[in-house]
């Protein structure tokens, strides 16, 4: 068990996204995952993004992004973000069909590597 | 703003798959999907998987899956199920290279659709 990361925040970001526009779409994350790191209290971020059915669409289909911070001020202060919010409205204008945000507080953390 | 899901608990399971045994995976994963929707307390999975970078093995690399739960004695419940234990035996000892999980609370939910 790895505590350490209890009462850390959890940002829990599920999208659908469309086929447009997808090397906007990739540079605008890439640009998102830097400019998140450098910002106070983060804690790093996981995310996983489904291939769509259709090889030349890979970029389409359901993405999950957590990102962590080490407390709800943090997560706050990176929502209200500039830039952040500039890239989040470009993403509803453009590449989004649909997301939820689930903003959660960890309670308990475990780790298991192969031996 | 939707503040139902305000109070809920999100086991997030973060986990790097190896290239063992694909199909019995596939199968044990629908399995356990299927068995958690029958669960007291029960609110819904999500789920994405990065393809792997060689198209020969795109069951592996990086996946998150999110499961609901209306509160901590469902989700703990879930955790302590005899079948859901004796498969993450079976992940421990075939499929991943190693996993963490964060058990959160559900604090702030937001929800977007393209109008």
């Amino acid at each position: 068990m790895n505590d350490d990361r209890t009462g850390r925040i959890a940002v829990i970001f599920v999208s659908i996204r469309n086929d447009a526009n997808p090397i906007g779409y990739g540079r605008a994350a890439a640009a998102m995952d830097a400019l998140a790191a450098q910002q106070p209290g983060y804690r790093g971020v996981d995310s996983a993004r489904e291939a769509g059915g259709d090889s030349a669409r890979e970029a389409c289909g359901m993405g999950i992004t957590i990102s962590y911070w080490a407390d709800d001020a943090a997560a706050i202060a990176w929502r209200d973000h500039p830039e952040h919010t500039a890239i989040r409205d470009h993403g509803r204008s453009l590449w989004y069909d649909s997301y939820s945000v689930n903003v959660s507080r960890i309670e308990r953390a475990y780790d298991w590597t192969r031996p």
